[in-house]
């Protein structure tokens, strides 16, 4: 967050890199949402039929245009996209707007009543319809912006290269992010564990978030020269240099591409990275690349997308996808997490004061036992079959002590299933002696254990200076939940962000965990990295973090030691 | 939970105990809230002005009778009842279900809509007004009942003694609790910081929550036997019997009103007894006690009712209230913690997804750091002239870091202040070796601790059994911040309702705890249990219960080996 001036005359804003790389293009800025009307003057009797064709010729061309760009981009996009474009077109939408335009309201206000009333029963239905009205409210700002001749808000057309700066960016933001133009994200908002961190790690774009209002101060066609591991975007850099520093990071990257597995340092200790995935599709994705099996399978992604719970068989099949990605590998299932910013309609509690310390995960199996037995039945069901060399290894998430990790335990093995637990609330890290005798693995989580351990929700654009996986309190929580593992003979993984980044790899080994798991197109990275290391450097490295006094001064001691 | 059968045939329910103390009486319900009236039929024209009448004289009914209550008792409670008197006499409630029901709205649908429309204005100002809608749906509740003609519901009129039964007890239930009637309370939901838990402490009554469902099953009018220690109800108990354990407790309790601090254990270790006081007249009220000091005071409560800042004389004048009470002791100030569960009108956030991760206690000051220099300031004009026997300390509440513990002593060094911090948030313990260099002393707030290190909310009644101070995971924290407190001779308090526990007490005195700060009356009973120990006695309970693997285990081990 603060201002760098370098003798040169180029200044630099600080943020906090999440996915490393360095491009040098203009800025480009999303554009603002329009400010929304208030119920205002009421048009007469006569004005109101033309209103209504005003209306319907704004909602026509909003939708043309994304149904325009739905065909020129493919896959998860362009489904987006004709979905939205299916909302514009939605006929109890606009007969609602109608409705209230016939009411006397004129279309600007008509059109926001009309989309809180959907808002509100999407919101009543729960689940996936709920995490829908963000696009309801897309649209319904696309078409104000639209009645007013403003310019159509959110993501700009981008001719040539553009660097992105957003306060923050939404979902629908994201969706037609085309990499071809846009080469990096700055936002001024948003933690390591934000949407615009994730979509940014996804499509392996170069990305900072938390710059502080600094950002603001830079305009649109400005030049800039982002690092995205350093977490700076410069001004007034000299323009051949910044060239040659984006050559030189395609230089390192190039490394990157030809690295294969496994992952091992340099004097031989190996480290197992695997992939997370969240269907059956990511997990075909994931055994394209150099993953060794699967660390994180997220069984709610299954789950969302129904208003009752699937049968045992309907759930069997779901699994088996994903096994069938990985036949002779290891699969990590994490079991149903529930709850906080995954609400599942069928599963859930009433509405809670602090969902993310609420009842989730497996807190709401303790009340619906059948419900976790029938997923450890399914995941039996469909792992038979799998060989010696095809381990099935399950685990539960929110697991806090160890009554909750011997139950779970308990009905794992009666069904042949290989139990373990994610050590993500700090008490399982604190009691991990008590846990682990029960278990036979346990993966790290650390983007909950860092949101519990810092007091500071990950989700808070506010807080996240103190969200980092690198903070030494959350490290020093993985260090004893490693010791316990060395001692008493228990894998130790790691399945959060952090394993995504190649110097916190390094550290998280010397630490001693003996898996990483991460987005599958992070793990040559990370792979290469640890290549490059022998395993005392790293423990060396882990010792020195440990004992820094925040993440800051922790991945500033790591670059030092690891890139010199 | 469980229920226990005894060889006499007795049978008994298990619930956290919160209070110590035995009570035998029969069984009291509160009496259930009424079902609220969806919209229904419309009223024909000429029923609306008798249907106005009607409410009138019910609305006036429930006022009379609250006014009646109202004059039979003293202080805070006439207070409370009187203030609610004059909302069921308000005019401009009144007058909205008036045109509730001119509109056709039958009276128990007008009271509702009327009362939502309040609650909305209420809420909307926030702060103290918006704590006041609780007492605005218990008038609705009352006015539905009693033009229902059903009884009154809360509390209902009680002859003789009886112990409470209730699912969760409103603040509004325990206004008007009598003592002299109620003698016990029992509930099925809640946990030891619920507020049945803390109106049970400040009352001093025998108190059990979370017992679960099975208490539904004890009819009203049945005797049961309440132990506040042993979390149990026992039903069918012997009569001769029950009355002598009564009596016994008795014995014992007039033996901890008979103690004289200061405290110290068998073989003279002292530990500093103080108090938990959030104003001027509770402060006066523990001068009367065997305290030896204010341990912990809570500046947000008088910030509580006022929409904007006070002065800093204001504030001063506060500040000297509490120091008037102890003018030769030690007082430990907190500085303003606002957020979460107690919302400042102009020092808080918009609203947040999990407010209790959120920006709270010393995270808004940093993003408005005069808010926090004129508290100092105000603490400092009003400790002017205490002398060498009465320290002024202060700690500011939710540091994680170095840099925020380093930031906050630098300012209250300025003024000549004592700095200090709250360890609630894990971090802050894990890292108490970078902490404790920049501060003169630490207090453990024990309750948002154990909420953070077992991720669940603390307010959360379905959490209670991880919500406990006696887990083992929070008392390893607290004993790693005693390791480091005795390396760097940093004093450390403990200020949560831990400290109220005698049997805890004495486990906090051997993990190396040098103060205890409760609430003022609960600190007789703790001084007394610790006069019956010596600190290696202390010391190897707390060894034992670091070692068990849960909260009940350690309660039970530490109740052996204390108790026999």
């Amino acid at each position: 967050m603060d201002d760098v001036r370098n003798p040169s005359g180029a200044t630099a804003i600080k943020g906090t890199g999440v996915v490393a790389g360095v491009a040098y293009a203009p800025v480009v800025w999303v554009r603002p949402r329009p400010a929304l009307p208030e119920a205002g003057a009421t048009l007469t009797e006569d004005a109101r039929e033309p209103e209504f064709e005003r209306f319907s010729a704004a909602a026509d061309t909003v939708a043309e245009r994304l149904a325009d760009r739905a065909a020129t981009v493919e896959g998860v996009a362009a489904d987006v996209l004709t979905a939205t474009v299916g909302m514009v077109r939605d006929r109890g939408w606009r007969r609602t707007v109608k409705k209230n335009i016939s009411a006397g309201h004129p279309a600007e206000y008509a059109t926001v009543a009309a989309t809180q009333k959907f808002v509100g029963m999407f919101e009543a239905a729960g689940g996936v319809m709920a995490e829908r009205t963000t696009d309801l409210k897309d649209i319904r700002d696309r078409v104000i912006a639209e009645l007013r001749g403003e310019p159509e808000p959110g993501l700009p057309d981008v001719e040539g290269e553009g660097v992105l700066f957003a306060d923050d960016l939404s979902p629908a933001d994201t969706a037609t992010l085309d990499p071809a133009h846009i080469i990096a994200l700055v936002t001024e908002l948003g933690g390591p564990t934000s949407h615009t961190a994730i979509i940014a790690r996804q499509l392996n774009l170069p990305c900072i978030v938390a710059t502080g209002e600094g950002l603001r101060q830079i305009p649109a066609g400005e030049f800039v020269l982002v690092d995205g591991a350093l977490g700076t975007v410069t001004r007034n850099a000299e323009e051949a240099s910044a060239r040659a520093t984006v050559l030189e990071f395609r230089e390192r990257a190039a490394v990157i591409a030809q690295w294969r597995g496994p992952a091992r340092t340099t004097d031989g200790h190996r480290v197992q990275l695997l992939a997370n995935v969240a269907d059956g599709n990511a997990a075909r994705i994931a055994a394209g690349t150099q993953a060794e099996g699967i660390g994180l399978y997220r069984t709610e992604m299954s789950f969302l997308s129904t208003s009752t719970e699937p049968t045992v068989e309907e759930q069997a099949a779901v699994y088996r996808k994903v096994f069938d990605a990985f036949p002779a590998s290891k699969v990590v299932i994490r079991t149903l997490d529930a709850g906080s910013d995954k609400p599942i309609a069928f599963a859930n509690m009433a509405q809670e004061e602090n969902p993310a310390l609420g009842v989730r995960g497996l807190r709401i199996a303790l009340g619906n036992e059948g419900l976790l037995t029938r997923q450890l039945d399914a995941i039996a069901l469909a792992a038979e079959g799998r060989g010696e060399n095809a381990p099935t290894w399950v685990m539960a998430p929110m697991v806090a002590t160890e009554s909750e990790a011997g139950w779970f335990a308990g009905l794992c093995r009666d069904r042949g299933l290989t139990p373990g637990a994610m050590i993500e609330v700090p008490a399982a890290a604190l009691m991990s002696d008590k846990l682990m005798p029960h278990l036979d693995f346990v993966s790290i989580g650390t983007n909950d254990l860092t949101q519990y351990t810092m007091a500071a929700d990950r989700l808070s654009p506010q807080l996240a200076y103190l969200t980092d996986p690198w903070q030494p309190a959350v490290l020093r929580l993985v260090k004893e939940t490693c010791r316990v593992g060395e001692d008493t003979g228990t894998p130790v993984g790691v399945c959060g962000e952090a394993a995504a980044d190649p110097l916190l790899a390094c550290v998280l080994t010397g630490l001693g965990v003996t898996s990483l798991s991460a987005a599958s197109t992070a793990l040559a990275g990370v792979g290469a990295q640890l290549s490059s290391v022998d395993l005392a450097t790293c423990r060396e490295v882990a010792e020195a973090v440990l004992d820094t006094s925040g993440a800051a001064a922790a991945r500033e001691v790591a670059r030092q030691m690891l890139l010199g």
